[in-house]
């Protein structure tokens, strides 16, 4: 039955797993328009048959990048719009959604940015962890909106993406003080938002982001200071849905220790999380292009968007 | 009145200005030993003379460094127990306080690395910011005591202090695992005591140290973990007593941004406080020589040693 | 196409402007009402021109008073039932939906107010802050079913509406004792519930209401008491979906401070805000007419009630 | 009327009434079973006369056990599914709903136990209140996953309980510590996750659980350890929707207090509360058959399965 | 006996019990005066004689304002100093102390002033409750620094305090901001140092303020903005040493209501309690004419200037 | 050396290690009596020689039971009054120090009792853990002082030590309601004080007490409901002042699970600590017989009673 399969999945599926597509919204993008593709091509002529082609090009897509967060959120997203009695309603359907999918991820971080930008004030500092461009958007529109917007940024040790964000906001005139991980909580004194964005989003309202985010959060808290979480809802985690916790990538330990400075301290063992999990109750408000929601809310979007518990994934039924 | 000054009295001075002495107890022994000096060469006549001259010398030694914590506490202790009718008397009181006090601090770093030992248990994993030699003393307490002891160390940024850590710990041959400052909540769930130093220790409780120990102290007690700070009386802050605040020095900002990492970002602020403060509801136990005490507690071991309220230093009078 | 809005909607309009129609209720009512006359007279040939006709009237509707919550949930509400192919189908749509949204206005407060009651227990004491209609409805129906209820009465500076809620809970038989707001904490141990309404409640689960409830909400949390909200569903603030933040109404100072103890004092700046935020975790539940919620869980309600996200109002479509 | 109510709708509300049908799952089971059989014999020749006839049969079936949880939600859940013009779609609808609700029933533990197993973690420690089986299918199924699981078991004074959820576990060969509720805190730095059962949830995302359960998790969240609760949602509580309290069961006091033991001790009230409250701040995730929720999200799970507010229940209209 | 008592004893203790003498630094004062011009005009001719006397004097001035907390302490303080083997010792010793009482108490509110005010900082905004002329001392000898300071100053219902504080802050020029007792949360944020007085303190480090002190810290806390207390150790309360509570005065109900507007309301209770006790957890410290205390500390400063506990008070011995 | 020790220490020394005497004051009582009989008999004819006589008898009744509180404390007060330069002064010092040891013993329990009732007002209502003398001895004089005092008595599991309080309380006509450990939370709400005991009190302000007392302590404070432990001071454990940890003894585990219920389960580990550890920061006050303490504030008391830090015990020198 795989010679159904049509070469945009089959492309699309190489060029993810050899990572030429890259970024969760591209890969779901891309994933979504390979399912159009098939639809489209298709010369399925019972509606079952249909059926089993348009999910073993999904299977075959949620193949390559079985970790990757957005791969299967663009897969359930067209599935679950899959309906009708005839092939020529199912293909309707399927690229319908398809399209949909594809306007609204297109429109999404300006959607996200302009709610995030919000709840932002004329003259407030932000804190910021990392580099995001979700969480940059918000503060685009804030500058597009005519408000002035003032930055603390933490480096962000190991790899200093601090440095990333601190770059694209002085293009955009946003006065920078840059600050070690450190000294954040000397310095929550002095933010009105500590504004961050997220790797994924699990079902029990947890952020799950780079690592250091947990720490700032809890002292947010202890410190008055709102935070507040901007990701696409493409960065929601479907498996948590169903209790499945989130793997913490463990990276290389060089970056944290370059093998000069090894040989000097001697034999160490080097932990390097990517990642760390801050419990909904330290988030304010997590920010997406369908609106702010609180953390302990967005299990009901994410049923919302990707369906009702089941056992097994769509393309696996 | 300045001839009758000790040249000990002004060498260590000079010493301690010139940084030739260096250091929170080198400069504090130094200090009482040259009131000693001072005593024991004095040729005043009558006491009035004597309290004057032994004053004028504490002046003079305090002058050369006033935001020094240990300098002042070793004058005011040696100053505080000055007594007597007769100028032998005097004398003999001085040059005992300046012996006793000597004497203390000779084993005071021993003394609180046992205390500190005893509140570790066989087979606990700390966790560090930073390099103390107090702390550091209480892991080799434990050590030669016959606990293992593994640790965490937290790298610290911006001077990463933590490789001087690892290094000593390794050579110890604890096990070491280094993590950058961002992961420290993460690894808090493997810690059974954070162990920190402290640069100085205030009235109300709030400890002093190397920036990122308050935001690791809110994280501990949010997980759980007690948190132990070893410090020698030395470090108590006298001026505290009387609400005054412990400047924070800003260090040079090229320990954050060397000069080709900000000619690449751009025009951005850099702080970079040296120390932050951690209130004493985040803190299980301060470790001195003298015993464990909860931080609330401090002042009045600190009040015992340096004396009560005065408005003005012993050696303004 | 201003010649099509019949006059039910321009006197509506004119009303609202002119404040001869006020409060939360009766705003959302009469402009439902004024839509329904729209839909019923309307000579629109085209399905188009129908929609186009209901939405200037909704516009009309909508800008005489901006800031009214009710206002806009009123018209929301309406348009977003408006379907069909034909002018006969939508004009059926809007008159149905204008009926069911004043057939459940009509019913909301008492709705609410039996929700409310259940919460409440034979031998209750309750303590209230400023004056609320939603709030003294569940008081009311507690009462109606036969439980003792005695409240404790903040009289809620600066206006004193706590004497409205004293007179009409004496009116009911009930025992009152009026305190000063500054006493709130102390009587919190005499306190079974915390009940208060709410000016508005926004998508991030924190509610608006008059100043001094956000104090009141941290202090009964850290007492143990639980805090209930009453507002009806209307009061929702549809803004806050799109993550706009509510402003807050500053009044006149001579609330506070009359013009003869202001000659008296000197030239001080009088702050007198309306309302204050309360954030979500301190706050047990939102009784609506529909329910009971964790004030979390608000959001998904208010996107049923008042649709999804969208860029723009559906009136500005 | 009565006379048209099929004798197994008035069989099974007597088994129910005389306690031979027991378990919340057996009760729910049998009282659909019922309304199929009623609708599948009904001779009623209106869909006015069928209608009636359904709702008669089901509050006739309600009032055996009015306080059982899982009743309403069974007849809640079919009654809410029935739909149509006529009295065979009405049949349908019926019949299709009560085969809906019992093979999701038959599953509901099953997919529970995958979907709290998938929090569990190899290698974990869990500790245990009472004995539920939601709580041990999540154990089941992580020992089938190939996980290893320890338990720390607390007896649950007064009956013990925790003797049948170690027993069950070491069928299973998991380890188990056995400990009295005193101890409890002292262990909870010894576990991965807090794992209890419900005996029914609230619309406030409050848990009803065994006495001492809200003292566990108050403590758990102190300690920094996830308190997890598997429950069905068939223990969902439809009253707390509308604000209805859930009433606590006192037990007979020679649970605690056997005869002999009161003798000796003298005139003592004893009380002996089945149940308690765990407020939802207490709580990180309730795992249900659907998915896992913060306990903040759960009425929307219950508004979604046991229908919107509505005065009366659905068999009183 | 009583006839050795000194007119002055006498006429001191006429004038506090009619309150001719009032507040509580200048009734202290009195009874200090007064056991010294007791002791030098003493006629005893054995040591136990003149103790008895001095006792005696003692009880009758305790005995006239039984519930003012600094006579206890002025006669305290007086009494443990009283030591000697000779009526002649036994004089001098008293009338040290009387001496040494006065003059401590003379520049009591200067000294503690000069050590609040080393806790503000240059620029800061204090938030006050009430009207204590510590607190203001603390702002006064901060202005004289030169620190610029401004307050948002609670009118303090119910008898609006807050007014006389404005008036005396506008008087040295200090920016005011007056607010309701409501609004305190909203300016929080706003706000760098809570700033009160105390009216008692007690051994457990509970203190005794204004009504609505307590409710102001705890949000203070919650904000992350420190409270400072500043209370003479005049204030410390005596009696709570040993387990005793502070009697909180109920004040009369016309303040909260005046006549007319009862009549308005019909019959409530009305409850006008002065003070409040703010739990020592959330005091960050208390600011005494010796110091700067965390409120935990402040027992052993009672102990070392009252006496050790004994069951009796020392003039009843 | 060891011919000197007189026979009363030895057959104390001897009752002790065979618990002929028990209970913490009883063998504190008869140790100091010991070194008291060693004093008045000794036939040493130097200081130095009268010196080492009692740091042996001291070492000798320490040996006996190393790990008994009350032990090291009664022998450390005394050994610390000892001084004078002649064989005659010292014996006299020592016998002192006996002498007000004892007496102070005395009245221990009497005046801790007096001032924890004073804590107490009429009406309120007790809950207890365990049984402690010291803890219903503030009930007996709360009684005495004619208030009205109920209480609510956990049964405390495994050794159900609540009966015996229980009963005790009855004799004194204290109405009383007996709960399972698991209930207390629940009854917090009806609870004024929780009213404890302590194994040991530790120098960082920790409460050593009954298993299960840390959890109560935690709930309490969640609650709103103070927290209280009655201690004499002979319950400090002197080794923390040192950092020393306090071992918590394993009890037999048929105390939880008998034999034949054991039989029935398999083969469980069974855990069955006697005591656990609350943080000060959970308790309001610590009473004892020389007034109340904040728990942080006990170290001072502790110094005051048993001396400063020293490497080895005084017997040891």
């Amino acid at each position: 039955m795989e010679r159904d399969i049509h070469p945009a999945v089959t492309d699309a599926a190489d060029d993810i797993a050899e990572m030429e597509i890259r970024g969760a919204a591209t890969i779901a993008d891309a994933a979504a328009a390979a399912l159009g593709e098939q639809a489209e091509a298709s010369e399925a002529e019972t509606p079952e048959a249909f059926r089993t082609e348009i999910r073993t090009a999904a299977r075959e897509l949620h193949e390559t990048r079985p970790t990757a967060v957005s791969l299967p959120n663009a897969l359930r997203y067209v599935l679950r719009g899959m309906r009708g009695e005839t092939v020529s309603e199912l293909r309707a359907s399927v690229i319908e959604g398809v399209v949909e999918f594809r306007r609204e991820l297109d429109h999404a971080q300006d959607n996200l940015g302009q709610i995030g930008a919000n709840r932002l004030r004329d003259g407030d500092t932000i804190m910021t962890h990392c580099h995001s461009t979700d969480a940059l958007s918000c503060v685009r529109h804030a500058l597009e909106d005519g408000k002035e917007i003032s930055a603390i940024v933490k480096e962000t040790r190991p790899r200093k993406q601090g440095h990333i964000t601190a770059k694209q906001l002085r293009d955009w005139d946003v006065p920078v003080t840059l600050i070690v991980d450190n000294a954040a909580r000397r310095y929550l004194d002095d933010t009105d938002h500590v504004l961050v964005g997220a790797d994924s989003i699990a079902a029990d309202g947890s952020v799950i982001n780079k690592v250091g985010t947990s720490g700032l959060a809890v002292n947010a808290r202890e410190r008055g200071v709102p935070i507040m979480v901007a990701a696409q809802t493409l960065k929601f985690h479907p498996g948590t849905m169903t209790g499945h916790t989130v793997e913490i990538e463990m990276r290389d330990e060089a970056e944290i220790l370059p093998d000069d400075e090894r040989e000097e301290i001697g034999d160490v063992t080097v932990e390097n999380p990517a990642f760390d999990v801050t419990p909904p109750r330290y988030v304010d408000a997590i920010v997406t292009e369908r609106g702010q929601f609180p953390p302990e809310s967005v299990v009901t979007l994410m049923r919302e968007l990707f369906g009702d518990y089941h056992a097994s994934e769509p393309w696996e039924r």
